[in-house]
C-alpha cells in the first residue's frame, strides 16, 4: 500500500499482460470514459484488457461501450494487474473485491480529496477535476497514442464530473487538457448529444411532477418538493430520475436552503442542498444524517406529510441562526 | 464599409477618447460581458466609455454591469466612436441606430456567419464561438492588461454563448481562451451562481407545467407542448422564460423533432428543433417562416389546439419522408 508518481504506475503498468478495470460502483461518465480510455490504450499495446462492471451501464453512457466490458467475474484465472478507476475506497470497488485482489498486483488511480490507499500502488490526486484529466496524464507519462475514441471517453469522462466544466472542481489545467483532445480530433457534439439529449421521458415526466409540488418557507429563503411511490408508479419514472432536482430548487433566485424528500417503503429519504452560507450537513446530523456543508442528506421515519413540517422547522431554525 | 484585421481595429480604437458600446437587443450573456469588458479596459486606459442599452438587462447578468450601462441616448453630444458589439445587423442595434451613427467613427465587431457590415469598420470571425473570444484577441492586440473582473465578463461572455462549452460552436481556441482567463484570477464558481443559480421561482412553475403538456406523435419522433396566457397569468412568469423548453422537449431519447407552441393575441407562435437528420425550417417554411435546419420557427393563426393539429400533420409527413 504505497502512494506512487504516475512515472512509477506507468512502469508497473508496461510489465503487466493481462489487465482488469474495475470503475466504481454507481458508475458514471468518469469512472466509465477514464476506465474505457485505459482499456483502448492497452489494447493497442497488444496486453489483454477489459472493465469488470456489475451493474448496467447508464442508456446514456452506452455509446462508450465498444465491448470493454465484462461482468463474469471469472473469466480469467490469472491477471496480472487490477486497476481501481475513481474509487475512492474499497467499498465503491463492491462485490468485486475478491476478483480484484487476485491481480498479481493492485493500482488506485483516483481524483476523491477522501481517497483511501487501498491499492498496492496508489495515486490519488485531488486536484484533478476527474479521473479522466489524470488518464490523459498518465498516457502522456506512457507515450501512449491517444486516438479519437480514446480522447472522446476522456472528455466525456471530464464533462460529466465538472458538470460541464461549471463546478468549482474545475480549473486552468482542465481546459488546457480538453483543448488538447480537440487536437485528437474529438466531436464533442456528439459526445454532448449522447450524454445529455437522451433523456427518457418518464424521467421529463417526473421532474415536471416532482417541480409541481414546490413550497417555499422562511420568505423564500427555503424550498421543498417531493416524489412519491404514487407520483413514480403514474409517470413510469425511475427513482434515480428525481437526481439533479434538489439542485434545481436550489437555483431559484433567493434560496439559500432546498430540500427533496422522497418516500420510501415507511421512511423518507431527505436530500438537501445549501447556495452559499448555509450548513446543511448541521440540519442532517440533527436527524442522524451526514454530508458536507453545501450537500447532505438524511433518512427520517413518517410520512411524506409530517417529515415535510419537521425538517422545515429544523430548516428555519438553522436559516435564523444565520440572520444573527 | 470595410472589413479589417483585429489590429485596424485596435489601431482606431486608439484614438477615440469617447466610446459609446452597442451591444444588441434581447442583451444576452456574450453580447453584455464582452461589453462590459471592453468598457473596462477603455475606461483604464482614460476614455470615458458607456454601453447604451435600450431595455432592462436580465436578471441573472445584472451582477456584470457596474456602472457601465446607460440608457440615455442623448448624454453625450459628441462621440468619437460607436461599437457596436455582437450585432450581426442593424436591426439588432435597435432604436439606438440614430446615435450609432452620430459617432464619428463606427465600428462592428462580431462573430455570427450571418454578419453584414453595417460600420465604418468591421470586424467580423464566424469561426469564434462567441464575440467575448474575439475581444480576448482585441485585448492581446491592443496589449491591454485584463484584470479579474474584466476576464470574469469575457468568462460569461464565453459560457452563455457555448451553452457551457456544449455547442458545436466550441473548439479548441474556446477552452484556450478560458484556460488563460484563469490566469487572469476569474472565480468560475461565482460566475456560474450569478447566471444559473439566481432563477426566478416563476420561471420554474412555468416549465414545470409546459412539460406537463407535452404530448408525442410518429412513435416519439416527435413530441409537442404549449404556454398559454392562462398558464402564465397562473404562475406569473414572463414569456420569455420559457425559453429552453424547446431544447429540453428535443433532448428525451428517441425524439427527432420538438415543437414549442407559445400562445399570443389571435396567433400561435411556433418554435421548433431538430437533433440529427430532420430540417425544421422546411417545415416553417410551409407555414410562412423560416430558420436553420435544427432551429426554425413560425406563426400561425388560430387557437392552440388547431395549430396544434396542423403543424403535427406537417411534422408527421416531414418525418416520413426521413424514413424513405
Amino acid at each position: 500500500m504505497k502512494n506512487c508518481s504516475l512515472k512509477q504506475i506507468a512502469e508497473i503498468l508496461q510489465h503487466g499482460k493481462t489487465i482488469l478495470l474495475f470503475p466504481h460502483m454507481q458508475i458514471d461518465g468518469d469512472a466509465l470514459g477514464s476506465s474505457v480510455a485505459l482499456c483502448r490504450v492497452f489494447r493497442k499495446q497488444g496486453k489483454q484488457a477489459y472493465i469488470l462492471i456489475e451493474e448496467q451501464i447508464p442508456g446514456n453512457l452506452a455509446f462508450l461501450d465498444e465491448e470493454y466490458c465484462i461482468s463474469d467475474q471469472e473469466m480469467f484465472d490469472e491477471i496480472d494487474i487490477c486497476l481501481a478507476v475513481d474509487c475512492s475506497d474499497l467499498a465503491r470497488v463492491g462485490k468485486r473485491k475478491d476478483t480484484f485482489f487476485n491481480g498479481k498486483s493492485t493500482i488506485s488511480i483516483d481524483h476523491h480529496l477522501t481517497n483511501i490507499s487501498f491499492a498496492d500502488y496508489n495515486y490519488n490526486d485531488g486536484s484533478a477535476a476527474a479521473t479522466g484529466e489524470i488518464v490523459f496524464c498518465l498516457f502522456k507519462e506512457m507515450k501512449s497514442e491517444i486516438d479519437t475514441l480514446t480522447a472522446e471517453a476522456l472528455y466525456a469522462a471530464i464533462v460529466t464530473d465538472t458538470g460541464n466544466f461549471q463546478y468549482s472542481n474545475t480549473t486552468k489545467e482542465t481546459h488546457l487538457i480538453t483543448a488538447n483532445l480537440y487536437d485528437h480530433g474529438i466531436d464533442h457534439n456528439k459526445v454532448i448529444v449522447s450524454i445529455y439529449q437522451n433523456i427518457r421521458r418518464e424521467k421529463v415526466k417526473i421532474i415536471s411532477k416532482v417541480l409541481s409540488t414546490m413550497d417555499f418557507f422562511c420568505n423564500g429563503k427555503g424550498n421543498i418538493a417531493y416524489v412519491s411511490q404514487d407520483m413514480l408508479q403514474e409517470t413510469g419514472a425511475l427513482i434515480h430520475e428525481t437526481e439533479g432536482i434538489v439542485e434545481q430548487l436550489r437555483n431559484i433566485n433567493g434560496v439559500e436552503i432546498s430540500i427533496f424528500l422522497k418516500e420510501e417503503a415507511d421512511t423518507i429519504k431527505v436530500g438537501m442542498r445549501a447556495k452559499t452560507i448555509a450548513n446543511v450537513a448541521e440540519i442532517a446530523q440533527y436527524f442522524g444524517g451526514g454530508g458536507h456543508k453545501k450537500a447532505a442528506g438524511c433518512t427520517i421515519k413518517g410520512t411524506l406529510e409530517n417529515v415535510k413540517t419537521q425538517i422545515i422547522a429544523v430548516a428555519e431554525d438553522h436559516l435564523k441562526t444565520l440572520e444573527r
